[in-house]
């Protein structure tokens, strides 16, 4: 399928790394021309109003499909670098309760309930909910994988997936074995949108011994690791009286960041865990919406950015969040460190865009995915910024954090593949999946 | 007009002061009548499925219009204690930069150069955002007052609006007449929509002769002070040099406070001014987007609520925010707490929820306005709740604050006349506001 999507607004700070190196604030209107799931031209034009359709009507044969941009603003797909989908059919359920009596008395109850069918149904849902919003890419960790693997297949999106694995109980191995299993099976399917790590939950449920044969199967397989790490003051505790470090650095001792590792929340990094990431190039999710609703803190950000490591955002579940929004997290991450530091110049709004975009890619460990380039993924959203909320766009960029939302979304293409547009989901049954989703919370008695 | 709504859900909750005397969760069915500007009745029925429609349709002649609830959630309005609505043409532009930076150099130098007519624009716009998003009533502070009031009189909306005065400089006393004529002219006017304050800007703006002035006149005109107050850590530092006591102090010693006062944002109140605030009743706005934004600092609202003060919530001005969104507001409100304390407890949903609703109505001084009850204003917005994002809603209260969004309202009503329904708002000419906004956003050269 060869797809042009004429006169969209581009903004080029997308395509450079933070720190940013300019402050130009110029928008430019393009052609972007996408074939084979990847961006295969992008074509800068003087205005939005179809300057050049004579040549494009011309060009029509080339292209099975022409969608007309009419200056909507293009953006790279949004990246959520961190959730659990299946969790989805636990939202709302232990809203603004402490972190350890929402985990033992309200979210491992029902987890262990859950069939793979309700994991499938609630990350059908997810998958959803998060292309509405402009999210095209995602890092999933949880269970009965093969059924979220299923949803990804289908709904078009790409994912990273991790069957979520930990080491105390004695359920640790046959879990290692299964989540080997998934990896060599799925990693690389569904055209290559789906791609796996191995999931070891944290340093405080991975004992030694346990970790190091992840470790072991990860270099085996070649995949990285997903892991939460110093999420919570106490877990900083705890491990600090187990193994006298902190949570990075008993994974540093037993030989995890000898391999490529997506470190998940950071909240409770010390300087020396910033160094030590930056020195193993430890790849950070920063998931402010769940971090403050769970009461875990506010994560050292500018120390991270200032390290100079790659950062991606994450929403964590539903259950903890209770949004996959990533407009949410973008203004969350620009807002919460301005606060804490009082301090209006902390991660500016154009730091946030891409810390959504590229920044996720990278942190992910995906190849071209996350930037408007010729050559890299067609994972594109396009953006209405007509609604009064966004009048004036004095700056363009930084709007999209602190003015847009996720209802602004107006297409989703993931791959090449429009799976959203003018307020429908191309490949998911939203009644269905909805009525599906709530049947399964009646039959765990979430509502009535 | 007589107008009956028809089985929507209702939040008990609503119904009630925080601290929250009850955890119930559960929600009711209901019809509810309006007629002159006002909730005339709320009958509780069994399900949202049309239960009593047969009854409904004899009593039809009884109502000019039946709006079709169809199981849509039924708020009260919510209400924007705190903004600045003409400063709407000034979105975006500032962003990321510090406070004095951001007031110096951007704020100041272009609101010198707008007229009344910009104001009028800009107020048409603002208030069309906040319809749209489902806010009912406002607090404006700002200057050119007769054109903001013009757009509350044609718009629909509610609000309390008073001109921005200060001492400094030499136009004090000319500013402070032209409040006062606002007032004289504009109190209860708009059949009775639009209330007035005296608006002197802060205590470090407001000189001890100029504010016992302006004290003077409050109480001859029998209406409340609107006033910023411990916003920055700075101002404080500032007036303990001068005047030896906090700016809540400083009030306080100069009569200020023996008048109904609205303080705004309150981010570095002391123990002592938490004391002195409920000794005094002062009325409450906490803003935590712009506080935020502004790098300001977080305020004490868990403080504030223990000492059983009323608070609402405000979004402060498009330029410091950029959105004028209360869902945003109300989810802030609940997170940032959480996250400084380190504690999930804190601000529940629900408490934010109050806040959003008749918390503002309490903080503006406004009488029967923030509930849904029998003879309060019927000032009511309808949501849906069928997105995907909503599912499942074992909790609708809190879902309400965490996973709801502004694009959830579908119909906005403020007492008792429709103003936005079905993506439409009916008093206000969206794609003109927008070009005259824009029109005075180029010739101010913020855009291009």
């Amino acid at each position: 399928m060869r797809i042009l999507i004429t006169d969209v607004v581009l903004l080029p700070e997308l395509g450079w790394p933070w720190p940013l190196e300019s402050s130009a604030d110029h928008e430019v209107f393009a052609d972007i021309g996408v074939e084979d799931g990847v961006i295969i031209s992008i074509q800068e034009h003087g205005d939005g109003e179809c300057a050049r359709s004579g040549q494009r009507e011309a060009q029509q044969g080339r292209w099975d499909r022409i969608i007309k941009g009419r200056g909507r603003l293009a953006l790279p797909g949004l990246i959520n670098a961190h959730t659990h989908l299946g969790m989805s059919v636990l939202r709302g359920y232990g809203d603004d309760l402490p972190l350890m009596v929402w985990l033992r008395e309200k979210m491992w109850p029902m987890e262990d309930q859950l069939t793979p069918e309700d994991v499938y149904w609630a990350s059908s849902m997810a998958i959803g909910e998060m292309l509405r919003g402009g999210v095209t890419t995602c890092g999933d960790m949880y269970f009965h994988m093969d059924a979220a693997a299923q949803a990804v297949c289908e709904t078009g999106i790409r994912a990273s997936l991790s069957r979520g694995i930990q080491g105390l109980g004695g359920s640790g191995l046959k879990g290692l074995e299964e989540a080997v299993r998934f990896c060599q099976e799925w990693h690389h399917e569904a055209e290559g949108r789906i791609t796996t790590m191995l999931g070891p939950h944290a340093p405080f449920t991975c004992p030694p011994d346990f970790l190091r044969k992840v470790v072991k199967w990860a270099e085996n397989l070649a995949v990285p690791l997903h892991i939460h790490v110093a999420e919570t003051a106490d877990e900083v505790t705890q491990i600090r009286e187990l193994y006298g470090t902190t949570p990075l650095g008993m994974l540093a001792e037993y030989g995890a960041l000898e391999l490529p590792v997506m470190a998940v929340h950071c909240v409770h990094f010390t300087q020396d865990d910033v160094d030590l990431a930056r020195e193993k190039d430890v790849r950070i999710v920063h998931c402010p919406g769940s971090n403050m609703k769970l009461g875990s803190g506010i994560a050292p950000l500018p120390e991270l950015l200032d390290a100079g490591l790659k950062v991606g955002l994450g929403t964590d579940s539903a259950a903890s969040n209770n949004k996959l929004d990533l407009w949410e997290e973008m203004r969350f991450a620009s807002l919460i460190h301005k606060a804490q530091r009082q301090d209006a110049t902390a991660i500016p709004g154009k730091v946030s865009l891409n810390l959504a975009t590229s920044g996720g890619g990278e942190t992910l460990f995906l190849e071209k995915v996350g930037k408007l380039l010729p050559g890299w993924a067609a994972d594109l959203i396009l953006v209405e910024k007509e609604g009064l909320h966004w009048q004036p766009s004095c700056n363009v960029a930084t709007s999209v954090v602190y003015a847009g939302q996720r209802s602004d979304v107006s297409l989703t293409m993931v791959a090449g593949r429009v799976l959203y547009e003018d307020g429908k989901l191309l490949t998911i049954d939203e009644e269905k999946v909805c009525h599906e989703v709530n049947s399964t919370a009646g039959r765990l008695g979430l509502i009535s």
